[in-house]
């Protein structure tokens, strides 16, 4: 049975990356992957087209795929688009809502070759394998009411945090579930000391806890996970967090590892349909100069193989193929450093297809 | 004319920390600082006594204090309490809203002699001096409706994210102009790419600034800003943004400086009376025991007479003398390092005095 991939490039970067992560898409499929492949447009990319982030005709293909490659939307060029419905970002939040991609996956991952292109000292990154679970279709990013009106003669602006017991209790039990397969433990994000919202959060992560003997539950107020991610990281496995505190920590955690260049991201569903992407964004300074890194995207596809296509050999060979690249010395100029080998973004595809 | 202090030791370390902040007042009372010093209960030690997180007699005095030192509130003694509005968080929460102390101000400076113990490289951090501006009085810890109950059948948990045209304007202003006596850079931190109260609060921001032609103004969101300060903290001189970011960001850049220990805070209403603590939080796990760092509490004493009593140089005095004390090598644990020598809260104390 054939299934189906969309690729959506998107903005800024977003072409160029995906271009590449594409490549290594062939190449599985030269090696029997047995896949169809088709391109749409998101983001500013497609309101430039049709006046819309996320139009039907794409979103038609994303519901049809079984798995979609997203590059990065967004860029300076939409910042002042008056209606937040027609911005880029929200062909993205389109995408995560209307396919019900509650569960974002974000490894923060220190790969050996890069440790010292960290901002923190070697030994407190050296072997970090974090994983971020942040629910992606709830919480304040689409929370009703929202709005700004008029109140007392002024403007007021609101937005709303708000979960229910259900949501919390699936993005739980997928957290869970991975803290098993991993080092059981799991570290659960929130601001129960001041949110309601999150106060409901704690309580249901504390009911489910039981289901999952071996899984060892912590609680952190968000405030306090900002420091510790910055403090000694390595203290982490899994951490599962809402939505707006998982993009703040998740983002924070990246880059902690200082390579963001080559972080994928996965955003799943329940029925298994799953949307992977770079954790970095579209990069509208260094766009279409050939220079951007498209390892994340490539790693991207590799994650794509692992959860949705059920194709773990596959991956692997583009994990190792991206091992190979860095360990013999290649480098986009985002994770360069003396004495390493400079490359474009295309030069680096070129390697990863020739090491695949 | 005799000025009032208060002085809410609060939980936890806080008797240990204050107490030695105290006596560093009484040296200045002694140098001809003309105040009036009381003590009062807040937080859990006042849910233990009053059953209540802020009683009256408290706020009473508070509101009769032109400036309020608080040591830190809250520990997992009253973490279970049902009632959100017991809980020693609330104490400190209430201060805030009934004193009108909108302007939070978090330095993340460091210190030369503790460069060493931030988690970052040396070279990223050294000289590192950044001011946050929070927003305290506002946004989602205070926004209304907030709650938890049954829709359709389950629980929802919610709170509001809510800015005025009005108390965007305060918190900017002050911002501005603190701006103004520092680097010249603001930098505003939103969501404004998804959330409608961060649009308001970025635009308000763009119409101030024609008001101040010397400050350089830029706009960061937050995911952003939270990779920026771990990536390169030193390209911040001023940043302002609401409550909860402003929570979480400054807790972060506290961390990164390697000493949060060493860190104090104000925050001021619109007539000046401010409440001054440090930013590290309750440390529960080592109250009691002599070993807390009383150094950010007794630069917070500094700070009091800076913003509040105006007394530079009674001010200027305490930085020098905790200058010294750490030139000298004296260091409590949190911020020990080889060679350094180990002393207690009170031995601390002892020193900052005598150098003094
Ligand atoms: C582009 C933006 C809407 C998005 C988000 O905030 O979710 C991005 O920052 C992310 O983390 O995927
Ligand atoms: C104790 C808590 C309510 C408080 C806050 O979140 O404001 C604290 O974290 C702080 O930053 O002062």
């Amino acid at each position: 049975m054939t299934r189906k991939i969309l690729i959506l490039p998107g903005d800024g970067i977003g072409p160029e990356i995906t271009a590449q992560a594409s490549r290594i898409l062939a190449a599985c499929q030269a090696h029997g992957l047995d896949v169809e492949v088709e391109e749409a447009l998101v983001g500013g990319a497609a309101y430039d087209e049709h006046g819309e982030p996320l139009p039907a005709v794409t979103l038609d293909k994303a519901k049809a795929a079984d798995a979609i490659l997203l590059g990065a939307v967004g860029g300076p060029k939409w910042d002042k688009l008056e209606d937040l419905a027609k911005r880029p970002e929200k062909g993205l939040l389109g995408l995560r809502k209307n396919l019900g991609l509650f569960a974002n996956l974000r490894p923060a991952i220190t790969y050996p070759q890069l440790a010292s292109a960290s901002s923190l000292k070697p030994e407190l990154v050296a072997g970090l394998d974090i994983m971020i679970v942040r629910e992606l279709t709830g919480g304040i990013y689409f929370g009703q009411p929202r709005g700004i009106e008029v109140r007392d003669g002024q403007r007021v602006g609101f937005n709303t945090y708000v979960y229910s017991e259900s949501e919390i209790e699936r993005i739980g039990r997928a957290a869970f579930e991975l803290a098993q397969k991993r080092g059981k433990r799991l570290c659960s994000v929130d601001k129960a000391n001041v949110l309601e919202v999150t106060i409901l959060w704690r309580e249901v992560m504390e009911r489910l806890a039981p289901e999952y003997p071996d899984v060892e539950l912590s609680h952190m107020y968000v405030d306090n996970a900002a420091m510790q991610l910055v403090r000694a990281p390595k203290q982490f496995d899994v951490m599962v967090t809402g939505n707006m505190f998982g993009d703040i920590l998740s983002d924070a955690a990246a880059m902690l590892t200082g390579s963001i260049g080559m972080l994928p991201s996965a955003s799943l569903n329940e029925s298994g349909q799953g949307m992977y992407e770079p954790c970095h964004g579209s990069a509208p300074d260094i766009a279409g100069q050939n220079v951007a890194n498209p390892l994340a995207t490539i790693l991207s596809v590799a994650m794509m193989l692992r959860y949705t296509l059920g194709e773990p050999a596959l991956a692997q060979r583009i994990e190792d193929a991206v091992g190979k690249v860095l360990d013999d010395g290649l480098r986009t100029a985002d994770i360069s450093s003396e004495g390493m080998r400079t490359v474009s973004t295309r030069d680096m595809g070129d390697a990863v297809l020739s090491a695949f």
